[in-house]
């Protein structure tokens, strides 16, 4: 399907997770806050690229970007609403909480990736069993920046051993999306207690002879807004899809 | 000579050139402005990624950086002041310029790359005739961030035509330091009406055989700050060397 059938999807209310959607276009994370806090969130990212690699910053009160013909109020799958860190609802359409002062900020996605791990021979697990990635918070601090403070979240994929270098070097090609993993097993050595219970998303089966690899996530910045006022995110898993395709984004490209 | 011994003689009002200095150590664009206008200037770096690869920004009214242990007030050979877009003064030390609430962007600088196209055969002009690089405001512009607009810098080395290809190459694995040129011969097509006219620095003679190299620069900001109270910047060509390795900013590294 393409980008523009599935947004349209999601604008008319469908609300699942987007991996494995519009292979071959990227997707992106999503965080609108107030002009007066987007200072924080910028720099937050310019200091910490490898989570929080930018797409786009809207200017103040738009609801569309460059990336995609989108509404970002209503094109994505789900979001999260924030009030002083608090998480208050998570809507399909977020056109009744937009404020004419929200920058929106658009991270590269790791599912952008995927359909081309896949091309190389490496199942997605989450995609497979129809569940969302599994996302961790882990034991890395970020860089801080003004307000924002938070733990280095990450996203994981059960990789069959022989399958663990192609996997670095296909997404190494692509750091706007992330680019390669921040780490490859050992997830108590980022302190991640059980791998079954992920903070974000859904557990994954890990199957005897894979190795749980790590990759940054755009949901970094979520965890680290909890002592901003308000915030629009999307909500882990259910991403933005563009109208950008893959290949934009690899290195020398 | 190392980058402690080359700032030390800055410090102690030495003023010239940066190019060829501290070879292997990557240099950098200095912009501070007022808290107040930081968002600006950051969004514009994030808008402009070649010309503006952020190497690092500082909290407010911050003297130094994580880059090189150095005072950023004194460690420069040359800077530039600027009132209302207007350039005021070029003093050696901007100590009692400074504000509490200036933020520091520093920005990466193609003279960091200068010593692996040395090695690879390429010599650099402007080195070789004692001047600084020559730069050229184009006729491209960049995408406007708040109260910043302009037109893309670039600057220009002679390379003879048999090592074009292998001066994109060396220079394409930094990106951090602007990587691969913007723009290899007719300078006419980029608006630059005479070659030996350059806006900042010193002309570079082009000899027969050689084709003028473009690379995205650094001073960009500067020709984009009309609109701005105030500003501190380096003078063209008058770098911040850091204690940062060139080889760190390498693709993959």
């Amino acid at each position: 399907m393409d980008p523009r059938t599935v947004r349209a999807a999601f604008r008319d209310g469908a609300a699942h997770t987007t991996a494995g959607l519009a292979d071959g276009y990227a997707q992106a994370n999503l965080i609108a806050v107030p002009r007066a806090d987007a200072y924080d969130v910028l720099l937050f990212a310019q200091r910490n690229p490898k989570p929080c690699p930018l797409l786009d910053v809207t200017d103040p009160g738009a609801t569309s970007t460059h990336l995609a013909e989108a509404d970002l109020r209503t094109d994505l799958p789900r979001y999260r609403v924030w009030r002083d860190g608090v998480l208050v609802d998570e809507p399909t359409d977020v056109t009744d909480r937009w404020r004419d002062d929200l920058v929106t900020f658009l991270i590269g996605c790791s599912f952008t990736f995927e359909a081309a791990l896949r091309a190389a021979g490496i199942a997605m697990r989450h995609t497979d069993q129809g569940t969302t990635v599994p996302m961790y918070r882990t034991n890395r601090p970020c860089r801080p920046a003004g307000r924002l403070s938070g733990p280095l979240v990450v996203s994981m994929r059960p990789i069959r051993a022989d399958l663990v270098a192609t996997a670095v070097q296909v997404t190494a090609a692509v750091p706007a999306v992330h680019g390669a993993p921040v780490h490859v097993g050992a997830p108590e050595a980022l302190g991640i207690k059980d791998i079954d219970s992920p903070d974000y998303g859904d557990p994954a089966e890990i199957r005897p002879g894979e190795i749980p690899v790590f990759w940054a996530c755009g949901v970094t910045p979520q965890a680290a807004i909890g002592a901003l006022p308000f915030a629009i995110t999307h909500a882990p898993g259910h991403m933005f899809i563009t109208d950008v395709q893959e290949s934009t984004y690899r290195s020398g490209g």
